[in-house]
């Protein structure tokens, strides 16, 4: 069995990795590199430790990106710098990041270099792509390819990297490793407008948290950028209104906001284009030269996050 | 010659590293990583990237020890928190750890594998060493052997890393490698024994910053630590007073301070606890079976950090 020790004392730096790791969330990471192994060699154990590398390194992104955006509540508790401090956060997220490469370094590939290189350019990236989320926030206005290119950054690599390591590590060709990275920046993509479009039209029962939060922060979103690029008139105005509106009530801005969208048909739009990535990454999926069998539970996997409803 | 593109874009996230790098410092890892290297091998070119790598990764431990003590200034400059905001700092910071890595990564070395442990070792050690340095701020007392294993993983882990690493890229074997490393230990808690006694009792001068920054803020120093040890009766009261006093001037405070220190002979005491360790270094460089001539340059620079006025 794999086991791994983060490391004990001080107590401040590490409790708040086993905190956050035990929160769960969905661990779709380590998942999809385990799955994405399993299509080149039956043999999983040696991928289980960067598997876990790539969950460490997300759950580092969530303890960073936490105290950059204020967030309170994480997987429905209190985020690490609410529990502690935003120093706490600091800290044990970067040895967090450290860690992570310790768990790729736990396994004997030939390729090692190949995989932490691959997986230096992605962390790169996935700071990148939380710096333009950030910038976004107090820009005038963002374009649907800046936002596509923002969530490519700090969604979709990761995903795709996650697919691509397992390849790597199966044995995949480089035709192989590059079809499933392009795979999963398809999924990653649709991932997460199904996720924009979850805090605004999901079931709340199912959903398990409030829907709305993006409307209420004003938050670009793939429907915001879309319903201020379509207003126009009468409707520009009352998006206008909403936006700037420092005090209000939030479920009459949300009943409002949402209005709007379908008024413009902003669900529809972003459905979409987040069809189309799902399309295109089921298309990539189906294109790749292994047998059907054992392409069976990663292509489960992705019809369940295209079909989900939380 | 050796280049290295960190990235451009985002800028936000991008800019603060060429900052932070030109404001200069001692650069004195990398150095000395080079200069171990040439003990073994005249070929310098293959240890410059992981030489690199060792400064970026020193520096973003800066940047966020700058954030989470809320230091104004670093070498003389606006820190990067001060400068932009805390998130840059804590993004950009996250970024030059994982170029740190990218550095270590543009090197053939069939040792890699080794390296990247021992480096994240270093790097997991050093996080541990701030974490207990903070605790340290907040605890009513240290003990020396408390303080010294802090500044030991805060400090002198990397400089001891710094020389290994160039020891193993030269192709020393293991025992080199470890009587280097133990040089680098002895040498890295010489060394911050002497960044306590510079901030009390350096020539303002020479020093290039203002003494007594450790007084006024009652940092729990070599120092101070042995003087709360050692203070008994009326001395032990004037100690209490000014740490316990919170609005003073700041001057008064000092020569007080500087005062009962003489009194209890803690200038002298420092010294003789930071001549052991680097009598320990210079003993343990001397054993190493390596061509006298070949070990002057590391030698020179031995003595140069020793014997520092600033």
């Amino acid at each position: 069995m794999a086991t791994f020790n983060f490391g004990t004392q001080p107590s401040e730096l590490y409790e708040p990795i086993r905190y956050i790791l035990s929160l769960g969330g969905k661990r779709l990471r380590p998942l999809l590199t385990l799955m994405s192994c399993q299509l080149f060699d039956e043999q999983l154990e040696k991928a289980i430790y960067p598997a876990l590398g790539v969950e460490v390194f997300h759950n580092f992104t969530l303890l960073h990106d936490d105290i950059m955006d204020q967030a309170p509540i994480r997987r429905g508790q209190q985020t690490v710098h609410e529990k502690w401090d935003a120093n706490v956060a600091i800290l044990s997220g970067d040895v967090m990041l450290v860690k992570a490469y310790d768990l790729f370094l736990k396994t004997d590939q030939i390729e090692l270099k190949k995989i932490l290189s691959r997986f230096t350019k992605c962390a790169a990236e996935v700071c990148e792509g939380q710096q333009y989320d950030m910038n976004f926030e107090t820009r005038d206005s963002v374009s649907e390819l800046e936002y596509l290119d923002m969530i490519k950054l700090k969604t979709a690599v990761l995903l795709a990297f996650s697919i691509e390591l397992g390849a790597m590590i199966g044995g995949a060709d480089e035709k192989q490793c590059t079809q499933l990275y392009d795979f999963g920046i398809n999924l990653g993509l649709g991932f997460q407008l199904k996720d924009d479009l979850l805090d605004v039209f999901a079931d709340k029962n199912k959903f398990g948290k409030q829907t709305g939060g993006d409307i209420i922060s004003n938050k670009k979103t793939y429907l915001l950028i879309k319903a201020i690029e379509k207003a126009e008139g009468k409707l520009k105005e009352e998006l206008n209104f909403w936006l700037n509106k420092k005090q209000f009530d939030a479920e009459k801005k949300v009943s409002a906001i949402i209005r709007i969208y379908e008024k413009l048909g902003i669900k529809e739009l972003t459905e979409l284009k987040m069809n189309d990535y799902f399309n295109k990454s089921l298309e990539i999926f189906d294109s790749i030269e292994i047998d059907r069998l054992k392409k069976e539970p990663l292509k489960a996997l992705s019809l369940k996050l295209i079909d989900r409803e939380k």
